[in-house]
């Protein structure tokens, strides 16, 4: 008498799809109490600008009520658009607002633009690893998904082309590759300047289209990271880049404001894709964006991110060398919110992960959902984003008491 | 070397698919001065509890900020899900909490559930006419439309008989059907109690999915409408049935508040399908939602927006028979936003439309579009939710002068 998923007609590769793990633990750190967590892609409660956002609000408040309660326009907010479009220039990136599609959240953008280009079976190159709500967009449109290995330079072209070839060899075109170039979500990777002219060259060689996630760019800690690519193309290849970024990193991920700068050809189909998606994104918290952007705060606000980051960084970065030393290989990153390791003699981090939460009291995020295939086994992401620095060093050390229990079980 | 739609490999259906009118006269109704819109979706501005609404937000940034800034759950701020809960079952729908996801508007939740059940060439049932944008949803899931006729009790059993089985013919699995029961957008139609019991009777029957969109049915005049086809089914058939409703015509739409209620066995696939599309709706705007519930304001509201509609349908209504006279069949509806009528005489509604703007300075939305195929030719759809009487009064007038410009040229 109750119907089953098959009875609906789900989809079979929705019905076998995994649950993302990073919301499953991101929940679990919302809910929990006594657990210290290393786990969330949350940035840092204390860090942000609470005050300059409630004067934001307070501003709309005090304005025209049809300008945050009324629908507006799919496209976003037309002032928004500017002061986003204002940002991106600041970044190197040539646009002007009539490229700028507001979106909620970056992960729409990216959602948005893989239901605009990806038909099933066609090719999408990923990093290995990358971000896994991604990987979950591009399944969704049922992509088929190439790995691309990275060198200390970044994704590797020859990996690229030999992908392309696999691809080919396949009948299949590959259409787009989602790549996070600076301080990837979950390795803290940057590719170099002249690696990533390196990929646009790749792109403009074989049609594809480059969607370049920036969500952590200016969380950087001693030096800003190169330009992005849709800065270092030039005309010719700008047509095959989509930039995309938040403010939920920056701002607040509450409010849900990205954003996406598409090429011309491609705005209109953004436009549609994106009225079909949710008509537009909530011009209440577009609003409270606005006038926050308007106040300046943003600029003031950076440096506070930087450091406050970096000092957590490298707190966390200390403590496990202290506590877990060989037992934990990893490199320190140079911006962004997270540290990428591995562990030594832990191959099932899956299982570790979950018996860390019970046993330990600590929760990780285990590398391998953010492989798009062949997950290789040990790694795990750590975020010092949240916590003060005595807590991260409690969840060092809670980590090397789950390692030790993991060893004797 | 500019890249064409082509190029960047999007699929023909989204290239070639028509901007959606409706979203193109709000801008223009937006944007325009000196015009009397007779066009948008909008609803009145000077119904909306504006006052209510900015002692929510101060309630909300006088909260906790991590409750408003900071990440929060895939379906939805709890608490705002126990409300949404709670006006669903004083509906007269068996929900609780644990049935609702928070979607960004009803657009969002049609938008999910076709993504979660349809794959391409897969079967749809709509009214003829309906919800254009909703259309457009379906659309985008490359799914087969097709449409089912209405009597004054609401759409056929037997053409949705005719429906299955002219899929059936064509190898198709019919898999969901799109309904508006209650003021339907465009025509103002309401179903009967009875169709709605043959309509739940008829997806159980096919093991077909209905998805009831509910936005307007707090907007009746005089006397409420039957219960939703979700109250109506019984247990086996509940589970039948994806209740949509929305915020966006009792509250805001600017805040982009919707909410689904599924059956159970979906709502795994519902909840991975919201984090694949944006993680989660703005938890700003859910959380003034929220704080907006909790004061108790709507029910109070209810009866302000129920007489002010009514008596802007009656302005309305009295002045298009003052004017157009036998010009416009129409018959005024019992509540929700909209007159659907019928030129005498005019075929081509798309070419008036643009004309009654640029010479009557009256803004009204052709027909056609709400069509799913074979649209019916001379039908309008008005809005009286937004104009004072006066205006309302004014702008039947210069549609009048429209009209007589029409048989002149």
């Amino acid at each position: 008498m109750t119907r089953s998923l098959a009875d609906f007609g789900v989809a079979a590769h929705l019905a076998a799809a995994p649950d993302n793990i990073l919301r499953e633990l991101i929940q679990l750190s919302l809910d929990a109490k006594d657990l210290i967590s290393l786990a969330g892609g949350l940035p840092a409660d204390d860090l942000m600008d609470t005050i300059g956002i409630r004067e934001a609000t307070e501003r709309v408040l005090s304005g025209n009520t049809r300008a945050y309660l009324q629908y507006g326009a799919t496209e976003g907010v037309a002032s928004l658009r500017e002061r986003l479009a204002g940002i991106t220039r600041d970044r190197g990136v040539a646009v002007d607002e009539t490229g700028v599609v507001v979106t909620s959240g970056a992960q729409q953008a990216n959602d948005l633009v893989a239901r605009c280009l990806l038909q099933p079976g066609d090719g999408v190159l990923v990093e290995r690893p990358t971000f896994v709500t991604a990987l979950q967009t591009f399944r969704a449109a049922q992509a088929t998904l190439f790995g691309v290995g990275s060198d200390r330079d970044g994704p590797m072209v020859s990996a690229c082309e030999e992908a392309v070839a696999a691809a080919r060899a396949q009948g299949r075109r590959i259409k787009l590759f989602y790549v996070v170039p600076t301080f990837t979500n979950p390795a803290g990777r940057v590719t170099t300047e002249a690696r990533r002219r390196d990929l646009i060259a790749f792109a403009l060689r074989h049609g594809i289209t480059i969607v370049e996630d920036d969500p952590y760019g200016e969380l950087w800690f001693d030096h800003p990271p190169p330009p992005p690519l849709a800065a270092l193309a030039d005309e010719e290849a700008a047509a095959h880049v989509i930039y995309v970024s938040s403010l939920s990193k920056t701002l607040s991920p509450g409010l849900r404001v990205g954003w996406l700068c598409a090429p011309a050809a491609l705005s209109r189909a953004m436009r549609l894709m994106k009225s079909t998606a949710d008509i537009h994104s909530s011009v209440f918290a577009q609003s409270v964006a606005d006038a926050y952007l308007a106040s300046g705060r943003l600029a003031a606000r950076a440096p506070v991110l930087r450091s406050g980051y970096k000092a957590r960084c490298s707190a966390l970065a200390t403590a496990l060398d202290a506590h877990l030393g060989d037992s934990f290989a990893f490199e320190a990153p140079e911006g962004g919110m997270f540290i990428w390791g591995r562990l030594n003699g832990v191959d099932d981090t899956n299982a570790f992960a979950r018996r860390a939460v019970s046993r330990a009291g600590v929760s990780v995020v285990p590398g391998e959902p953010f492989f798009e295939a062949a997950p290789e086994t040990g790694w795990l992401r750590l975020s010092f984003s949240q916590g003060a620095h005595a807590t991260l060093a409690d969840g060092a050390r809670r980590l090397a008491r789950a390692v030790e229990a993991w060893r004797e079980a």
